[in-house]
């Protein structure tokens, strides 16, 4: 219960945890989602490691853009499971009904933060159902995803946009090129390292 | 009711109609609508009435992607009024958290259904928060609606910019111009007249 | 040349006509467009017809905001084969460069134009480019469709969710359902049919 | 100067020094498009300092996704003023016609970098164009800034984004909460400053 006397002050902290907690909940992994990313981007980096997967889609889901986004979603499937949206909400999300679209939208947010590039990535993996994917879209379970199987192909997808940006970067840095600006999330953890600390 | 035989067949009109009622619930006229979009395009028109004005939010409000995000945004408002939503999500929507974007992104999708001109229009009227929008942003109410200002202004936004293509045919259909095949909607409002019903 | 007596306006015609000139320049038919759609969709709907996939391609190319995107894209297609913009923009085009997601920034405000429901048909055939976009990605013919691939996919997409509209309201006619206000397109054509025009 | 024997790898550095070097060309400075972020925010924010507004344009014209738009915006502008543009692409930049959206298109894949909380700024700036916005659209001076005024709105609208994140953060640690993983840019700064180098 809030204090009167405290004014609402946001802790990011505690919707970055919520986002891990709900994905968990929803028994979906980091782990699953990085499948999809080497699903989608192996044939370009043939070195491309797992570890290097999971930490994209860590990235990914550091912002708080991706957090506002998949913690709506997963509230929405929550309630339509419980059956307590009002009608006809209900019956088109608890039927991921073709013509509602706003799922869609939600999970188009996550792709761009890592700019256009990834559109291709997440029609693709959304179109062909993967592992994960595949799972999320049983409709025999009783339970209801209709959001978060499009946002777990979202953040897929953006995790492999930025796989795109960093081993362009990586690729300048062999070629000796001087250097553009664009590394400063691996500086900072270069930093974090350095300090003991860790930035995520 | 659901007859277990009958696979679910989304009606349309359903739709329609809970996008009026739960407009018209939440405290928002039509009329305000239009208003925002006089407003915003007298400008222009001088000669734009506000009967056109109805016309043009009525056209908007006619779109299901329109009405999927109108839905779902008053929902999630009236969730979060009952304090329904889980932690942190009911706390970002309940105090409208400035760094919580999921409402513009739904917005966005409305303004988007005439295309990318009526983008500024909505930045304006948000900003500005003239009319019924200074009303939904009333924090002292207890009531919730950090959705529904947001949809408000992104209709009127929407129903500023289908204004401007209709205006555009006009000029060129009084300029003898040979007619581009935009006027599909009049078409059909003309025949609707013709047979007596109405297609809106 | 413009006369100083005469304002600028806007002639609507012209932009539509130079929409098909350009398709038809760069080598893209409708048909080749259509098939795409029937791919998309054939599955979904096993008695679509080839007719219906042209007219609501043509419906998608009709569409103003759809004319400016295919315009813009071909015109900086064009500009690069001739080797005319300004580096880097020059090599990011001309080499289709993975950076560079403008192309596909474009093919969005095409799908968008009947909502998101088309966005993963679009990502689906932007990755695996069946027939005309394997051509139009052929790198070795000296032409540079680096916008005009994408926006292929994107108007294919966009008639997918036109056909998914439409059939979506025949199924509710067919019910005897009461009629939703969304097939003012068709009443349009049977207007003009009827007056003896054609809308498009 | 390419040579055949080197397949064609992207500078990144190049792109963003090409970034700078042409809104330089078309007059416009970093300071201006921090004057425009100073208006937007500092009645949030009144300690902000011209320093960090400055900082920030920075930060947003570091990204990729804003070059590509920056300097294709720019490319069609430039190319409109040479008038060697395509008929009626050619009319459609050169009057800024109103019915032509793809500089807002532009302009959006810009604010989006920090995601939709942008959308309002933007959409403010554009409609009341304040003070290099407001010459950007002097149509009295024979130079086209048809996508230019947009973009910049959008690099100030972006910036602004940024800075909400920011000062979140800050409010956060100065109220000692658990830091959210947001700060990871300021660490590479930071990085940076101690390495002796400048992540720019």
């Amino acid at each position: 219960m809030a204090d009167a006397k405290i004014p609402y002050s946001l802790n990011s902290k505690a919707v970055a945890e919520a986002t891990y907690a709900w994905l968990h909940k929803r028994g979906v992994t980091i782990q699953e989602i990085a499948e999809l990313v080497m699903l989608l981007q192996n044939k370009y980096y043939p070195n491309l490691t797992m570890e290097e997967c999971v930490q994209n889609v860590e990235m990914v889901l550091s912002k708080r853009e991706v957090q506002n986004a998949v913690l709506t979603g997963i509230q929405l499937d929550v309630l339509a499971e419980e059956g307590k949206l009002f009608s006809p909400l209900q019956d088109m999300i608890e039927h991921d009904e073709s013509l509602y679209g706003v799922d869609e939208i939600l999970a188009f947010s996550i792709v761009n933060v890592y700019g256009s590039i990834g559109f291709t990535n997440y029609g693709y993996v959304d179109k062909l159902k993967p592992g994960v994917l595949e799972r999320l879209n049983d409709k025999s379970t009783g339970q209801i995803h209709t959001y978060l199987d499009d946002i777990v192909g979202a953040v897929a997808a953006a995790a492999s946009s930025r796989i795109a940006h960093r081993k362009q970067a990586e690729r300048e840095q062999e070629l000796g090129l001087p250097q553009a600006p664009e590394d400063i999330e691996d500086a900072a953890k270069r930093l974090a390292a350095r300090d003991g600390g860790t930035p995520k």
